[in-house]
């Protein structure tokens, strides 16, 4: 989406043929690779953003192992394509057998609830077992670029099959903008462009419907705050953050006409495995005849898994991610300060699962489906 | 409670006749009225915690009306209990029913939600306007302290007949901690001593019995992680802090037995309005059998009020208590930061009303009852 009328993704190739204008952002950063060897990866730090766009340009499996563990990339979508990225660069580094199943290890671990990850190396691994060695880095890119471009497909699709339901709901009240409510980020900035939860949104915005998105600022990492409230604003889209408290009493006085959300990991029975705190505004969506939508690719459905609450397992993550906060200064400067008392613990449980019952719906690349192990299969004959 | 051994009330006056060892807290602000003036109103400026103990001598009414303003002192039942005070120093400056009448709406127009804070000031200008202008010092003063008296009393009722709850989870589990969830902080800091929903907890804790609780930090402005997990621990009680989205996850894996709450306001048929997000973790504990009770004193009971959600109106606090978060550094200075995109709006209501059907019962100074009309009516026949 556009950041300064440029279109990004949020992961591309140093492309060896790039000309001015042909869209696709570039790395600002000089060196002797420069301009364009087409090979290294490039993305976006999401760990700079808000407040500052920098381009991180990337060469080993390492450092993409790296980015996917400490968040400079984050979204079940983008993780994957990314790790599809870093099985690149490992092949182009090492194409032995032992090196690329090594490597391949080594990015499966990287984080533990985002089933896209564990579905994009094992069908990198899957292409790359069948090929020479030798042929093993052209092939590797050339998966990873379809991934990618998939991925954005999807996106696009699913900004389709969800901006009807905007659409709907600004019929309803023409005289007013249409409120969505969205938890965490799953935007643009989370798979590699359009975003699952936010597609809707943006192509109804693009549409000339007058859309307006709650923001829940998303704790411990404010990924809403920063990262949501960034892209929608970046991309001209109405909004307000929220603190992850404030969702139920939106919803209790009519401010709300519907919820959609991302999601790392969909059960086959249509259980939700989202970042924390998703269970809590689905339950109020329930208690208010709200609408709750959930946005996914259908590489985010986890087929072998029945029940999300007793099955998923959830990534439990530093406690400083809840004691501490980042962000900037007055001055520009930024900071880490610590919020809570001096001395007292804290526990992180980074994802939880909203049962089935407590989703309206499901928004795919094929369309719209009930949360259920009949509406999923209905969907996806193929894979269930 | 005890901080670093000392047994500290969160608002008293200054005593002409304060002995070492008598237990109450004194100013360690040197000054021409040390020691012990008799009359000037003391506080723990609540907006310093957890990073600093600096107690505030206030003077003057106006310094009152800031303080509650500010959130210098904060809590239903203390807000009351200030404001009391407030109407002592008020009378003390100026007797004339006319001074009064305007210093007490000043002091009601400080925060818009909390009952206390009208109740109190009702309770004060009732035995004011029936006393000569010549008495009304003294009065005033006697009647704030019979306020804050009553309100200790209250607070350790509500510990004892809290407690049981704590005792009965105990003896279901002999071998572990029981563990409570609460939201905000209704802690002794809320109160003049005790808390409303800390009490049980703390008396739970000196009785010898095991528990632990999880400390919502209570998003925008952390008065968990900042005060309840400063109190607790100044106390020795074990706790941990968790991000108010995560409430929902723990009591889906059963690691919540019991929430208790505190409330600014409980309708006459039992609706609870308190700190915003409390009505998503009612909806949880619902959801998964988890007993919510809510703990005050009776002097929160609003008898006008039937709907909470329609009829109590909620407060709109500044955006920036949203976008921006003040915490400390490593190396030691007070420091805010903004955590939002730069430019996104940010909305910040900061209660919300959590229905009687998803309260389990109200834990107030007489005992436990439901939160119904009924229940209520039972429990104070004289109220309603």
């Amino acid at each position: 989406m556009r950041v300064d009328g440029v279109w990004y993704r949020s992961v591309w190739v140093d492309q060896a043929n790039f000309q001015p204008g042909d869209g696709l952002p570039r790395s600002t950063e000089p060196g002797p690779m420069e301009p364009g060897d087409g090979w290294s990866v490039h993305i976006l730090d999401q760990t700079r953003l808000p407040w500052a766009v920098e381009i991180l340009r990337l060469t080993e499996v390492g450092q993409i192992a790296h980015a996917i563990r400490s968040m400079q990339v984050r979204g079940a979508p983008l993780i994957g394509a990314v790790a599809a990225y870093g099985m690149a660069l490992a092949v182009r580094a090492d194409a032995s057998t032992e090196a690329m199943e090594r490597d391949a290890a080594l990015l499966a671990a990287t984080r533990p609830t985002a089933i896209n990850l564990r579905w994009a190396i094992g069908r990198m691994l899957t292409r790359l077992r069948n090929t020479e060695a030798a042929e093993r880095a052209r092939v590797a890119y050339a998966e990873a670029a379809l991934i990618a471009d998939e991925d954005v497909a999807q996106c696009e699709a699913i900004g389709r099959h969800g901006a009807a339901l905007i659409e709907a709901a600004a019929a309803q009240a023409p005289d007013r903008a249409v409120n969505v409510l969205t938890h965490c980020n799953a935007g643009w900035l989370a798979t590699v462009d359009w975003g699952t939860a936010l597609a809707p949104i943006y192509r109804a915005h693009d549409q000339g419907i007058d859309v307006h998105v709650w923001v829940d600022e998303t704790r411990p990492r404010n990924q809403g705050a920063a990262l949501t409230a960034w892209e929608l604003g970046a991309h001209g889209v109405k909004h307000t953050v929220v603190a992850d408290n404030a969702g139920g009493h939106l919803m209790q006085h009519g401010k709300v006409d519907l919820a959609i959300v991302g999601t790392d990991r969909v059960t086959r029975t249509g259980d939700v495995a989202n970042k924390i705190g998703t269970y809590l505004k689905a339950l109020a969506a329930h208690d208010n005849g709200v609408p709750f939508w959930v946005a996914l690719p259908s590489s985010t459905i986890d087929w072998m898994v029945g029940d999300g609450v007793a099955e998923i397992p959830i990534e439990e993550r530093d406690a400083t991610e809840v004691t501490d906060v980042t962000g900037r200064t007055a001055d520009g400067v930024i900071t880490t300060v610590r919020v809570a008392a001096a001395g007292s613990p804290a526990a992180n449980p980074a994802f939880d699962v909203t049962p089935a019952r407590l989703v309206t719906g499901l928004i795919t690349e094929r369309g719209r489906c009930a949360a259920s192990e009949a509406g999923l299969a209905g969907m996806f004959p193929d894979h269930a």
